[in-house]
């Protein structure tokens, strides 16, 4: 494991191979057709333009940060205050391109173990600076801007060395990882003892395992291994009154699950140092194949009955004509009109695409699982398009904030939000919320396109993920995205969906969590904030969205 | 439905057929070979003989709670009020036998909706009562017990009116219920859908959905349907600062899962007045059978392996030798001798009895399920012993009560206690709670059985469920259990157990959550239950253990 991280300036994953960046020239012909997005190409600025104010870290403060963790680990310079200046939403992305200002750091605090990340906590209350905990710095929701809140001084305190697994029971089939361990390093480690965790959002490449619990983070084979914060047998956090331990059980009515407080809290009571997760047997069987349904309808149906009956596939995916459309447009390995043809003699007018993929034991279990499944499917009408769908969606499954950054390059306003309600209510969410971005984003002459699949499905409801293409206002092009999120938001608590379904809060999210929790629950969260850290240091501006301490 | 209750001073079921509540002359033989139990009968005093201070409750509260919920529904009568004088642990049995003081409630508050709840907590807020929410009064913790606190009255809020099924979604699979329905009811109310919960612990009979939630509870078929707190979608809960709604959506990332912060709460927040909950089709087939493995050991590594690799059957119940044998021996179906002799010809010298018990929607869906569990058992040499084991520990499986009651009343200490732990944990933890039972429960000459099962288990560990059998000291009954707990739960925290899997935290074991939670934990309640409840009226003494409100 690497002790210190290549923060580029760019969006991207730096270990992106360049081919995967790249944007076929069928496909950006068909963007401009489809979307009235114009020739221009706007690349990005390089990062020495950006403006970076000089540290407001106060010496006396820096001194003592340095008693803890090393002269040598505490950061001013420009490229490492840089490197943590937020996350990868649409609109840290543009900030990096010269739209707006950026909110950086004035330190970089690398603490080496969870004992350090007290004594920096209590050190930060000591000189009242304000601490946001770093981890993949994936967040889309401005989780990890450096704001300052009413403190003179802000740190980013970055997880990277706490990057140990800490210790493997295999009767159990729990690990305990410190909370800086990124996702393929997790993987890694845990694959010389025969187990993986099974958790794979499209943050995979970056993020880390800290980051995974206290944003609640779902994966796209979460039907089958669970949402993240359903592996969290345990969690240690450093919090400015002191340390907590929690949890470490299968299950208990020992009163309310604090685990499941600190789960969600992003960095707002502490700093989560280590974690015991649930752990499984690498799976010796993939198979992943796509099929196309007649219809959003029907889809979201056909989907509906898997859950229902438990035979979800351990990936489940359905997209929209839109989102249909657009990945077979976009992918380049698709005779578009000859499949659109062979749909249509199999009467199929609306493809909306369904991959399923099972990551299992044995080739007996695969064909148990994938009988139930297909047994279930068929009353919908499915039309196979076999395993090289399925494996072409596998294959680029991490690709997006790569294809994000070309689609940047070319002028596209290229975002994602999601959210998550009850079945019933499913398709009129879905209905608003793509109404609402599409009257939202569109600028003359441009025709926005808004794709929607649903990705993580449950008895009683699932989630929607929507991503936006559209040419970016070239006057405006922060206005233009906040404008549209804001319509969004509005339409999800107007049709009780969730304001996020698993990428968290953040400062993007805040202004509509009461709309969610109430009043009520604000000052819950509040009320236990100001328990743990009642001078107020831990990530200002975010979840509960206060800037300063209350009373 | 009922608008009013039979709470009888007697603390079996009421709709017992007396048949079940019958102790058999060979099985109360046996127990007094086994134990060293006397001859003595020590039967259930009357009621009358019980002291009933008089009620408390000030004549303007009193006025004032009658202005909310009709003067006919708040009870100051001495059956009323004994009615809800605890629940129904052994400590609590014993006190209504003669043996120490009931704690009775000054008054009996019974409003009918959410809104009279609302303003019932007002109402003692505003005159400085205490308030002990009651829903089946099934508590084996002193949960129900009415404690004043500081206050100078306490009443019972009895939820037994807000009886409604509000609303089916059939498409999401959710119903909404009002957090008074019993069990039965709620069963019976769903039928009429053709849906279920399937929740079915021991208090079945008796206890409210709300109980459910507000404890943790987690039925016999958890392993199929989930723990309770898994299938509640949201949660309205009344507190003296407002009303709560939380949840609704299948899941989210929307900050930490404030409704895990209801479940659990006991009633020290708030009141719980509605549920949303998942619900499942009705099981068209039934299969209950019953295996015997030879020891503890290699049962405990089969109930691992099916929950491991995901096959346990809905109900997976293991039960130690001590249990085995005191099933044998009381159920009186059995040729004891016979059986023993044939299992021992099998092979099996310490019979460790299994019970798997499936509830599915088809015969294919058994065959399938029932296969992959007995392919994982296999290897684990199991005596099948048919479908009749089965079917005898499910018709029995609500009895518990009952037969406590028939066994106080020939002078057995006989009370029950539950933790869980990791599987690699789980024998020591064994070993040290049985020792301690049967060190701390033994009399002069007595032999106490302490007996031991699983009955949920999980990927990452199971429960431990143990059932005492003692002889009764006759100059110290409380005192001789009271020790055993004492002695039972310092094992449970002194081997990294909960302590408790699912029969909460009450009264009996708040002096314990701290070793599980932190002192930082139990502040973070604290902190909550002040910004919820700044006057503390709301069910003083249980879980965090504080009489008193905290500045």
């Amino acid at each position: 494991m690497t002790q210190r991280i290549d923060h580029t300036l760019r969006g991207s994953w730096t270990s992106a191979p360049a081919s995967e960046a790249h944007l076929p020239p069928h496909a950006l012909r068909w963007l401009r057709a489809r979307t009235g997005l114009g020739a221009a190409i706007t690349p990005e600025a390089p990062g020495s333009v950006l403006a970076v104010s000089d540290s407001r870290l106060a010496p006396d403060a820096r001194t003592a940060l340095a008693e803890v963790v090393g002269d040598a680990q505490v950061l001013v310079d420009r490229e490492a205050r840089l490197g943590r200046a937020g996350g990868l939403s649409y609109v840290d992305l543009m900030r990096r391109r010269g739209a707006g200002e950026l909110a950086i750091p004035d330190a970089v605090v690398l603490p080496a173990d969870p004992e350090q990340v007290q004594r920096v906590l209590e050190t930060c209350v000591e000189h009242d600076v304000a601490v946001v905990p770093f981890g993949g710095g994936t967040s889309v929701v401005g989780g990890v801007n450096a704001l300052r809140g009413t403190k003179s001084a802000v740190i980013a305190l970055d997880l990277v060395r706490l990057d140990q697994l800490v210790s493997v029971d295999p009767v159990s089939r729990t690990a305990v990882f410190r909370a800086g361990v990124r996702a393929p390093d997790a993987e890694r480690l845990l694959a010389a003892h025969g187990v993986t965790l099974g958790h794979f959002p499209q943050s995979f490449e970056r993020a880390t395992l800290g980051g995974f619990a206290v944003t609640r983070s779902s994966g796209q084979a979460s039907a089958g291994y669970g949402r993240f914060e359903e592996m969290v047998v345990g969690v240690r956090m450093a919090t400015p009154q002191g340390e907590m331990r929690l949890g470490g059980v299968p299950a208990s009515a020992a009163g309310p699950d604090l685990k499941r407080l600190v789960i969600g809290s992003e960095g707002l009571f502490g700093v989560v140092t280590e974690l015991t997760l649930r752990v499984r047997p690498v799976p010796r069987v993939k198979h992943y194949e796509g099929f196309v349904l007649d219809g959003w309808e029907r889809g979201a149906d056909a989907v509906r009955a898997l859950a229902q009956s438990r035979t979800l596939a351990d990936i489940t995916r359905l997209s929209d004509v839109d989102e249909t459309e657009v990945s077979f447009e976009l992918s380049g390995g698709w005779k578009v009109k000859g499949l659109k043809a062979y749909l249509r003699a199999r009467g199929i007018s609306q493809p909306c695409m369904l991959i399923l993929g099972w990551e299992v034991g044995s080739p007996r279990e695969l064909a148990t699982r994938r009988a139930a499944a297909l047994h279930k499917l068929r009353r919908f009408r499915p039309v196979g398009l076999g395993r090289a769908l399925g494996e072409t969606w596998r294959k680029g499954r991490f690709g997006g904030p790569r294809q994000r950054d070309v689609l940047l390059d070319v002028g596209v306003c290229v975002e994602t939000l999601e959210t998550a309600a009850t079945w019933s209510n499913l398709t009129a969410l879905r209905t608003a919320v793509k109404g609402a971005l599409v009257d939202s984003l569109g600028t003359a002459g441009s025709r926005p396109v808004v794709m929607c699949h649903i990705s993580h499905a449950y008895e009683t409801g699932a989630s929607l993920y929507f991503t936006t293409l559209a040419p970016r206002s070239a006057e405006d092009p922060l206005g233009q995205w906040q404008r549209a999120k804001v319509a969004a938001c509005e339409a999800i608590v107007g049709h009780s969906g969730t304001i996020s379904h698993h990428h968290a809060v953040g400062v993007d999210h805040a202004p509509w969590l009461g709309a969610e929790i109430g009043d009520l629950g604000l000052e819950v969260l509040r009320a236990v904030k100001q328990r743990l850290d009642p001078t107020g240091v831990l990530n200002p501006g975010k979840l509960v969205g206060d800037a300063e301490p209350r009373p």
